[in-house]
């Protein structure tokens, strides 16, 4: 990857792909001890990392964010040196959020993405792949890793109940990617709240797809993520 | 914890744990490139990392490690400045090596704990929860934590076939504890070849307990494993 730390991205024009990112949770606020989506990593919001590498996908025509209603401006205003991006308000759920982001993206885009701004070092390589899934006939693709620990399932009182067969489970990263069309679909139809967009379109009855994950995908939430991420970032520069 | 670099540890001759490390396998070898047991972080071997905070677990009698049959020497070269351990020839398979370490054990350590070296930084705090559980009457303990990842079964072919139920999983760690008598029976017990030692325990239909295990006590396999495990080392120091 090249350092692209000095350089304002331009989006493609001719791209097929929007780029939706909620960023407007209960935690997400600018100012010291902002947890989540605006924490920092080596000295930037986690947000902006995540918008950065979104913007060197060369498939990304659009990128929105959902961002607190009173901060939409803030938001603008920190990532607009990054990358062209689009913010809205966004709702009390994430499900709000992604619905808000998703109500500007033009119909004549015909792959949407879902990204976790915590999962802020996912490669822009990561996002081709998963865009090319759709584009290749998917209806919604999700990046995923194997599972390397043993699993096991465990009662409420801490009593293993049996080994799971790892072999079948996978690890589900972000960016994930939908036909625009089965996205809006899956939304519309999902009356209780999830965080997961490729489950809604699984309620759907829609196949999902899995392709291979990154592990610069992690997703950044607790101290031990973010001194991981700290080294990944070094390695990636 | 203390940094307890230049101190060699002196074992608890009235302690009741014998703690087990199965450390012969086929990568298991000294040398430039070695891989799993003896691969370097920070200029040690994992296994001198491993050793090392074992001894330090005040509950711990003896220590036996497996070494691949010609290394056996070297191997107790290498850790004795380290810490008192007995050192055995292993096998071929995994399993193997535990029976030849158990074989050692003497009759009156009530409590056998098996390690996997290469979950090196497990901070003998864990050891100790370990064997305290097996203390209070559990037949077999395991150290685990949470799945943070949303988790998908999925098909041969990449297709999701569902979202499993992450709150009843758990990802499993080493030091697992067992009554040492019921180890016993379940390495006798198991014909096929197994990695997982809480996985005989439950074919005995004994009940295995998780307790909670540490960030520290990743399993280090891949070169991401190993980053985030020299930057683990230098907080726990």
């Amino acid at each position: 990857m090249t350092d692209d730390r000095d350089v304002t991205a331009q989006l493609n024009a001719r791209g097929d792909v929007a780029v939706v990112v909620p960023a407007a949770g209960a935690g997400v606020r600018l100012g010291p001890g902002a947890p989540k989506a605006l924490r920092l990593l080596e000295g930037e919001p986690l947000l902006v990392h995540a918008i950065r590498r979104t913007a060197a996908a060369p498939s990304v025509r659009m990128i929105v964010v959902a961002a607190p209603p009173a901060e939409v401006e803030a938001v603008h205003d920190l990532l607009s040196p990054v990358a062209p991006v689009t913010v809205v308000a966004g709702g009390a759920e994430r499900q709000d959020s992604v619905a808000a982001a998703l109500a500007v993206v033009p119909d004549d885009v015909g792959i949407v993405l879902v990204h976790d701004a915590a999962r802020c070092l996912a490669p822009a390589e990561l996002f081709e792949r998963v865009a090319a899934a759709v584009r290749d006939g998917a209806d919604a693709v999700i990046p995923a890793l194997p599972v390397v620990d043993t699993i096991k399932e465990v009662a409420a009182d801490g009593t293993v109940l049996g080994t799971v067969d790892r072999s079948v489970l996978r690890a589900v990263q972000t960016p994930q990617g939908f036909r625009a069309g089965t996205l809006r679909a899956a939304h519309a139809a999902a009356a209780d709240s999830h965080t997961d967009d490729a489950g809604a379109v699984e309620k759907l009855g829609r196949p999902v797809l899995c392709v291979p994950g990154s592990d610069f995908a992690l997703k950044i939430t607790r101290p031990i993520d973010l001194a991981l991420a700290t080294h990944l970032l070094k390695l990636s520069e």
